[in-house]
């Protein structure tokens, strides 16, 4: 059986539990806590991942595969959530990089600061920072999704699930997502897809 | 013509036109000074890229793609820098989001700040932290090169291009390559491909 090493705190993570549900593939979970530095101990840097991060898929012949977009693209070949088309899945890559670059380390980590780190943190000084940079990345979000139902062509695709990842949990961030009513519908319409998980 | 949206002190816009010169295709570029805001424009905010960066590919029929990494994957297919092994596939683009999450936001960033930003800059206070991320990315491709002569497969693909860019100037942010022989040995084998092109 496919093993998501995974923590229930992370967007990254969420996203691999998405789309083996989607894709009705069973999985099974192990846990680790990152605030314990559970992912840096000299036996997961040996055996699961280098670069000492969750999530990492390990497949049933022992094949391990890093970086949650990773995992997205390769779990979604020869499925609907990617399309043929190669101008199509350039414009998913050019969105699976903004989540990376622009998005995630503002959203997720006002989220992560806000809700995983002791209250008197000095990291909290990071905010405001955080905030004006992730409200320009949901903006670029809102912005296409006024235009169009999904973030590339007409149905849902791994850029849709990488993005909702921690963009449906950014009031955890502080951030005030009444101002992203096409993200909003967005969500609602990723939520109805067959097979969606919740994130907790 | 393809039109590269371009800086030439970035290492991002520096892949482009690599593998654009690999692949022996055309191009011209327009130059951009992102420390003078040109990106930051109105007119290039609504006509290039709402994300406001460097680099853009600009196709004669004029459609647009941003971000360095979805372009390598683009202008790839079909050619030897994308194999048709999905599994392979699916461990360059691990690679491909290990160099934009865990690699240039330290690599980059410290050459960035020590050669385009004033002496005095209050950001030099970053650079020891900078470095020790910068090194541990390193000392991860380093790892991997000890063991392959390219970073996926038995020939450069993308992964090395994207991972190159940076790499081959981190000396630029105070890195000292010295400890990397393996990277070293690699930079020389990317070097001998016909058609490469140096960075400046």
């Amino acid at each position: 059986m496919l093993i998501v090493h995974d923590n229930t705190e992370s967007g990254n993570a969420y996203k691999v539990r998405l789309i083996l549900s989607l894709l009705e593939l069973d999985y099974k979970t192990i846990q680790y806590d990152v605030t314990k530095g559970e992912t840096r101990t000299e036996d997961y840097l040996s055996n699961i991942n280098k670069n000492g991060r969750i999530p990492v898929l390990q497949f049933e012949d022992g094949r391990l595969l890093a970086e949650s977009n990773a995992i997205l693209y390769y779990m979604a070949q020869d499925t609907k959530y990617f399309p043929t088309d190669t101008w199509q899945q350039a414009k998913i890559m050019e969105w699976l990089c903004f989540e990376q670059y622009s998005h995630e380390p503002f959203v997720a980590v006002a989220k992560f600061i806000l809700t995983m780190l002791p209250k008197d943190t000095p990291r909290r000084a990071e905010i405001p920072t955080l905030h004006e940079k992730g409200y320009a990345a949901l903006q670029i979000m809102e912005d296409a999704l006024v235009e169009n139902d999904y973030l590339v062509g007409d149905s849902m695709t791994i850029a849709d699930i990488a993005l909702y990842a921690y963009t449906h949990k950014a009031q955890m961030g502080d951030f005030d997502m009444s101002r992203f009513p096409a993200i909003a519908r967005w969500c609602e319409r990723i939520e109805d897809e067959p097979n969606y998980i919740k994130m907790f």
